[in-house]
């Protein structure tokens, strides 16, 4: 994405500082002080192996419904506290203790955040150590700082800004992302954090967040491997003064499509720094009886290690995309009603080969570093779509050193 | 494998020639008689874009139930005859009317068997010009040039025979397959060609071949790819004299699990010489309530490339199991009950990292060329495993310049 200013968000500040767990001198703990009032709204992995930081950042979310309110979002890399059992439950919690002492509130007003290696036990004492230090250097101009902080194996820090107006005044909304491989959200997203200063209450806001990642964050595919770490949080400081319920329906829309605007940046900028990733590719399905089977079959294009690579190769092996669609497990699935589009270019028509089709036509639009796959599977009108990239040798590389 | 001999089968002959179909001097049509009264029992694949010859031969073998029976397998590499529509379907007819004519036969007792590049027209005229020969070259010991040349990103030809004695005779069961990558075989494999000279009925045939291929051929995943060509053929000549049915049930048993060396042999060998692969793994998934779930889990962690890259760099980071474990999709799996094994050496307990594990011991198990990944889910009696393989750089590398 665009290199771009970040519009600071009233009520939110943040910083970022190293507290060792990765090498020394590298930014791997993150702090969000988030006013007073705020309202915060979650999506989760649904990883059955749920990271400990997921269970406490859930539970400390819904038991503060009728309370203060959430402080603080911390946020370490490096480690994922995850298939850590019993005890990586109790290191999450001693973590958000440590910063409600410090900070002077509860401890179930601090939501933690983990990502990095599986299995290895949380450095707790590293992690306190250095909260003193991330609350002094809490403030609002520290987003760059802090897009930087919560990158694993990303090659460039994720944020992105938009300012509208609505009802005459200006409403920002701002957020940060990070992700690059086990990509596959399910619900959620590796880790993004939204924030506007609107006001809006959880409800609504927990709507809003849904709907936005569900078209976004979950749309995304590096390698289906869904993390057990992943989060979507948006937080709505209401620094503005303008409320979302009070809105009219076109202030209301404008906000909307504003927000999934921010999402959409934010989750394609982790294809586009997806490991290894050359290629930034949408495979859209079309005419599906229902919006699953549409997914099912575009999840089967995006995933198939024979496309990624023919992608990679900027080869128009078409035949990999049309046995990935068969073998998507659709059932009745008429083959001799599919087209299969590379852009505008019509590769195959009733399931074979179309008349039009050459060889370079097909490799014009490979050899682009975005482009379209499209599948008309002729049988109904759901459509969906999802955005994935090319599995080239850094990907093998990234994750074969990944700990080394 | 091991470099084994072949037993040939009596009533079995083949040839291999060049037809031109690859590049020039490569053998690339086999040719494989099939004496007069055996039986031929099929399994082919599940992708809906099920390629023509696989829609002839399936046709052919039904239609010969009550006539005299299949005579020729016809076979090329070069070209999967796969997404060609309608005129695919009548090339691999010409092709198969050709060679009837050639050899005094129907047509339709003529099976064709494609694999190679999807969605390119069948060279008819390339095969056809090579028939003669071909039925000229007829031997029965001809099965070693009969293994290569059935290959296409095969590194080594995969062949396997067994002699057994029942009820005093010998009898003995010989096959060849090739595959190496879009393994993900579905009530199939790849190609795999296996005879025996006892007889046996048509529904028997059918019932060991689906059986033997159901835990061997559909145990195998290199990348989860399920090619349109996939065809697992059990063929019976019956010169041996003895006949299945009559066998009492020591002997049936006997054949039985000598058949099943046999399956399961060649569809290792695939798994061995996957492609860019450096490793077999089984992945055991054992204590499920059913079947179905355990396949579930064995599949995506067998096909996932944050595991097969770990698995590649000898990697023990049995953080990226433990999430896929959790990513498959398992109803209500409670994670607490889940251990986890590579080898005998426990990693996860009680679904969190074993007390006595520590990474010497996974590294140790991790460094060798075959070990087994079990998962115990405690929920159930059921099992099932999968074999496997890693993802490297010679996999993205030779499927980006498979066509190149």
């Amino acid at each position: 994405m665009a290199k771009q200013n970040i519009y600071p968000i009233d009520g939110i500040r943040m910083s970022a500082v190293s507290a060792g767990i990765k090498k020394p001198g590298k930014v791997d703990v993150v702090l969000i002080e988030i006013c007073a009032g705020a309202s915060v709204a979650g999506v989760y992995t649904q990883n059955a192996f749920c990271a400990a930081p997921v269970v406490i950042a859930r539970r400390h979310n819904e038991q503060n419904i009728e309370q203060q309110g959430l402080r603080y979002f911390l946020i370490n890399t490096g480690n994922a506290n995850a298939g850590t059992g019993e005890s990586g439950i109790e290191n999450a919690l001693s973590c958000c203790a440590a910063l409600g002492r410090d900070a002077g509130v509860d401890t179930t007003s601090v939501l933690p955040f983990s990502t990095g290696v599986i299995g290895e036990p949380l450095p707790v004492e590293k992690i306190i150590k250095v909260l003193p230090q991330a609350l002094d250097n809490l403030s609002e101009a520290s987003w760059s700082e802090a897009a930087r902080g919560i990158m694993t194996t990303d090659t460039v820090p994720k944020s992105y800004s938009r300012q509208i107006s609505i009802a005459g005044r200006k409403i920002c909304i701002s957020g940060i992302s990070k992700g690059a491989g086990m990509i596959k959200p399910n619900m959620a997203t590796m880790l993004g954090f939204i924030f506007t200063d609107l006001q809006i209450d959880r409800k609504s806001l927990h709507e809003l967040n849904q709907a936005a990642a569900n078209r976004s964050f979950n749309r995304i595919t590096v390698d289906g491997d869904t993390s057990t770490n992943d989060c979507c949080m948006l937080t709505a400081s209401g620094k503005s003064g303008l409320v979302y319920g009070e809105l009219d329906e076109t202030g209301q829309e404008a906000f909307g499509q504003a927000l999934q605007e921010v999402y959409d940046e934010l989750a394609q900028a982790i294809i586009r720094d997806g490991e290894g990733a050359s290629k930034f590719v949408t495979v859209e399905v079309s005419q599906g009886q229902d919006e699953n089977e549409c997914l099912q079959i575009a999840y089967t294009i995006a995933e198939s290690p024979l496309v990624k690579t023919a992608l990679f190769a900027s080869d128009p092996n078409w035949g990999r995309i049309l046995a990935a669609v068969g073998r998507a497990g659709i059932h009745e699935l008429d083959v001799s009603k599919i087209a299969i589009y590379l852009d505008d270019v019509c590769i195959v028509q009733n399931g074979g080969r179309s008349p039009t089709y050459t060889e370079a036509m097909g490799q014009a639009v490979m050899d682009k570093a975005e482009f379209t796959i499209s599948i008309q599977l002729g049988r109904g009108q759901a459509s969906a779509f999802t955005w994935t990239c090319d599995l080239s040798y850094d990907y093998v590389r990234i994750n074969a050193e990944y700990r080394s």
